[in-house]
């Protein structure tokens, strides 16, 4: 007899090894932080002695569940704002609260939510992507669940990070103080490819090289994304990422709803784990992952929750069921993704996708002891069919609910016994959490009645490049310029002329900002009108910087197609005041030392202002890049031979 | 003070009447089985006095769910056979389970329990449609729950009905017995268009108008269905269905999944009820209904769970989600059917659309007092969000589950307090329901090994017809029997040569039935091979009944293409035995005074048969129209002017 500290006797033993081992009066004995044996319960009981020996009649004894993709901190933000297009939703609620409320505090509370959560829901592992994630690694250790935890870096200001450097040093301090935790796997989270340009994902892929650990990142998740790449780059994402070494890394590649074949496999070549999310891809209209083509072409595929703002809950049996469900409806075959299959990805697929597969994710002896029981004599679950033992994996996917989860270890600790969490003292932490929803309602109710929200109201918007360094000024010959950009060493991409017909309302308090109802025109070079645009755009008030001939502007723009009329704007938003803008504008996007600049040339008719004005643009996301566009935009101005004395800060509209 | 029996106070009130009211400390008055007042709770409770005051705090007070299309015995089948294509999962294991064990008891416990799981989710109006339906009446009206009960007409032989004639005065017995009783709705249930010929459909509508009763059917569940019925009909279902009067009942048609814009406006302006099961229709990979289209015209539209062996649960909650979920991502709209809406469709929309919204479906005073009490202070629905009332419906869609409806009144009546069911004694009734399952078991058990099921084991199989009129005679002239059939009173709709390559499996118990490999070469007027066809046949021992000269056959047969070599089957089945058939085969499909026959006049080759053998077969479904039939083809025989000393009984593979 060997001595053992637990054995769960009589359940169902679901290894969801190789094998897909299935033993119908099973247990499985626990010593330390692993599995020691498993097998016939007569056998086990027969060699092993254990201080407590579980009853699991009637119960299922399985591999924790892997939640392989999730923000867990945002848990806090359930429910805030739901039924909005995903920019209205991103742009409107989430970043506005999360640049205004994400601290350490916040995400320690949102984490040990997740994580009580989660527990109920038979998770033992977790990949989280999120700010803060030192804080949330202490919260997740002392939950006593196991999980890769990637600090986001992208090149906007963060609440834990002014740029993106800010962020990699962030990251690197919080893999020193993790790597080796006998829990937590720390990470690089560079948040997606278009948050971050190619000197992001390198930096990322740099730092996840030298210490070894998994890269998660969100690719391909909307149809939209995908369509930038290949305009932007001339491929779709996972080439783009390839090409910036992302695929030699560790990659938790979340979504992937989007992927061609040959991209799928590439990841597939590459070993990279794929998360599928069902609920947050459909909530959002993201579409739906090749989920069938991927398992056939042996991708490491798990599955996710994602954040519960788009889903709105942790629940991986909610999860398992969609995922079987809706594989089935869109390929009109209802054998795809079968239960089996189902609970694996929610197991040993996970555990590969999260690459943790050595650890966790099978019953298997010599694995860690993250295991879950699972009643399986609910009402709902009644009555049961023993003909064919594995009609246990259509209970567990079709069937069961997540309160059904009894009892979950995790590395060898029980997290929760008889529906009992023991690791997270739930009622504070909930009163915690209710505490924080308060001020956030605060926070938005104080907003209400502004432009912005009115502007969401009415639905549409997609917020601008915040961040841009540009000039001003007045130039005395057009004709000059034209004939300057079409030399070395600039290089002009594309150009167009257009006529702009600008409304701006104006209001009482001018810190609210304004909005702008501009008709554009696109004229040929008959001058005849091709196509008629109709925008609106919201300004708020610009917070500057200066250089010497340039600005640093950082202002928030959300902008409209405006499908409705003049009249029905000015009625909506009441202005105070109107004032008409009209020009024509020859617009030049060109390229200088390998940097792309927006150039205007403008004749505004509507005030008449003499001559013309010319400015030039270019979008920036850190202070180091910002400075040496400045540079370059002098070096412009010298090339235009334009008179520095001519530059103005002075917007059309306040002439 | 007015007094009546019960006040919920201090809760969210969500009427779901036009206006959508919500109250966010409000209050529902209930006295006998009605509403008797609602509004904020200091008003109502400074104008009413109750015996029972129940605090409902933190939750919502909404009117009971709808679950507008379900087979609610079936709940005795969950997870008895997942992950399976319809027609096996139909074929090989629903139906042969139904045909063995399905009585007025087994109604009886299935009733029970699925009422019982329904209470639990919230459910206080079902739409059901099975057998023995006064059974379930009596079940049903114990358990306390609102219903409309379909007496389901087919033109098989069903549990309990030996033809459709048999169902239709089951039927009617039933309608008397129930009409206008307290929670019961009598209806009539034809099961659908395709099991159902014209004069099954019609009798069904009679009955209905007689009574002024529902009539519940399936329309358009899968797309095959809508292809035969253009085939077959030249008119897609709803077209087909209206030709036959069912537009001008009180229908309730389920599913509607592949349903065009015009069938659409047609539903909507008969006032039909429409019913989207989306998970079972994502489960069966039946696709998913145009819910978008259907709530912008307008139809009435409802929300069900469908039986459980199709789902596995019959928990609203989950239905909700998914239809909003699902809505969304197939429509690429993130704003279609936002939580407000699902909550309509699982309320009043279901009402309307089960006919019964003057009744139940909102909380609005002079209703049947059908309220729900949710309780929203579940972990995985904190925190909660209150700047706008309307967050309510988002959390109660996406976040709540079945398990936090803390209460459940049912035309007054209290039917769950603080989650204990009052009306259904659980645990009893679960007893009953593994009895039958164990049951169950041991009947599937004893197939285990036989053909059939490893026939279904390998796929793709479908039943053929199962009962047919036949007579099969040696002819001496094929030429003279062409001849009158190219005259009147028979015209030949179409007819083919080919050559048929027949290898029979025979096995040591002729009991098990044979298996067929046939090879089927169609040849063109000039004799050359146009087209092969391969497929795999399991014939089961007919039973028979005969007439003067032809013979009514009752068989099983199932059929799938043969997508393996011969050599393949024969290693699979082992049979001991095998035969070779070999024949070219002229087939006309004729109609003679209406009706369609099928005529085979083959010349055998292999055994070498001498002259010719002519076969004249006609589907059937009732021994009315058997015993027609029959007649017809004595008649056809004499036309042929056929020796009837010729007819044999004998198959060709016995000869």
């Amino acid at each position: 007899m060997i001595k053992v500290e637990t054995i769960l006797a009589h359940g169902t033993v679901i290894a969801m090894d190789d094998a897909f081992t299935l033993i119908t009066d099973g247990a499985v004995a626990m010593d330390g932080d692993s599995i020691v044996a498993l097998g016939p319960a007569a056998e086990i009981l027969r060699d092993y002695t254990a201080a407590a020996v579980v009853d699991c009649h009637d119960c299922a004894i399985m591999p924790g569940l892997i939640n392989s993709h999730t923000h867990v901190p945002m848990t806090l933000l359930r429910g805030l704002a739901d039924d909005l297009r995903l920019d209205v939703w991103l742009m409107g609620y989430m970043m506005p609260v999360e640049r205004e409320f994400v601290t350490p505090e916040f995400v320690r509370v949102g984490t040990l939510l997740g994580c009580a959560e989660m527990i109920r829901s038979g998770v033992t592992t977790f990949a989280d992507m999120y700010y803060f994630e030192d804080a949330i690694a202490e919260a997740t250790a002392q939950a006593g669940l196991r999980a890769v935890l990637a600090q986001t870096v992208l090149k906007f200001p963060t609440p834990d990070a002014d740029s993106y450097e800010d962020a990699i040093e962030y990251c690197r301090k919080f893999i020193e103080k993790w790597k080796g935790h006998a829990l937590i796997v720390p990470a690089v989270g560079p948040h997606a490819h278009y948050t971050c340009p190619p000197e992001v994902l390198e930096a990322c892929v740099t730092l996840a090289t030298e210490y070894n650990v998994p890269l998660h990142t969100h690719v391909s998740e909307t149809a939209l994304e995908v369509e930038d790449s290949r305009k932007q780059h001339g491929m779709p994402v996972v080439p783009w990422i390839r090409r910036h070494g992302l695929l030699e890394t560790q990659l938790i590649a979340a979504h992937c709803v989007h992927v061609d074949s040959g991209e799928i496999l590439t990841l597939q070549h590459a070993g990279a784990g794929v998360v599928h999310n069902p609920s947050s891809n459909l909530k959002l209209a993201s579409g739906v992952a090749p989920v069938g083509e991927m398992i056939a072409a042996n991708v490491k595929l798990g599955l996710g929750t994602d954040g519960t703002a788009s889903n709105n809950d942790l629940d991986m049996f909610e999860e398992m069921r969609l995922a079987s469900f809706i594989a089935k409806g869109i390929s009109h075959d209802p054998l795809a993704v079968p239960a089996k299959t189902t609970l694996m990805l929610a197991t040993i697929g996970g555990a590969r996708a999260v690459h943790l597969d050595h650890l966790t994710g099978s019953l298997e002896v010599g694995k860690r002891a993250d295991v879950v029981v699972v009643n399986l004599t609910g009402l709902h679950n009644t009555p049961r069919f023993a003909r064919d033992p594995e009609l246990v994996y259509s209970q567990l996917v079709y069937a069961c609910k997540s309160s059904d989860v009894r009892d979950v270890w995790c590395n060898g600790q029980a997290v929760m016994r008889d529906w009992d969490v023991l690791t997270v003292d739930i009622p504070t932490v909930m009163e915690q959490a209710q505490a924080i929803a308060v001020q956030i309602d605060r926070f938005l109710m104080t907003r209400e009645g502004n432009l912005l929200d009115k502007l969401i109201a009415i639905g549409g918007i997609a917020q601008e490049e915040s961040y841009e360094v540009q000039v001003k000024v007045a130039v005395e010959d057009a004709a000059q310029v034209d004939r300057v950009l079409q030399q070395a060493p600039i290089r002009v991409e594309r150009s167009s002329v257009r006529r702009q017909y600008d409304t701006y309302f104006l209001f009482a308090d001018p810190t609210q900002g304004r909005i702008r109802y501009r008709e554009d025109e696109l004229l040929n070079k008959a001058g005849a009108v091709t196509e008629s645009r109709y925008s609106l755009t919201f300004t708020e008030p610009a917070k500057e910087r200066e250089f010497e001939q340039s600005v640093l502007l950082s202002r928030s723009r959300f902008t409209a197609r405006a499908d409705r009329s003049l009249r029905f704007y000015r009625e909506y938003f009441r202005p105070v005041n109107e004032r008409e803008v009209n020009k024509e504008r020859r617009r030049y996007h060109i390229l200088y030392k390998e940097t792309e600049f927006a150039i205007n040339v403008d004749q505004v008719t509507t005030p008449n202002l003499p001559g013309w004005y010319m400015e030039i643009k270019s979008r920036t996301w850190s202070p180091r890049d910002a400075d040496k566009k400045a540079a370059l935009i002098s070096e412009l101005l010298a090339l235009l031979k334009v008179d520095p004395r001519g530059v103005t800060r002075t917007e059309y509209v306040e002439i």
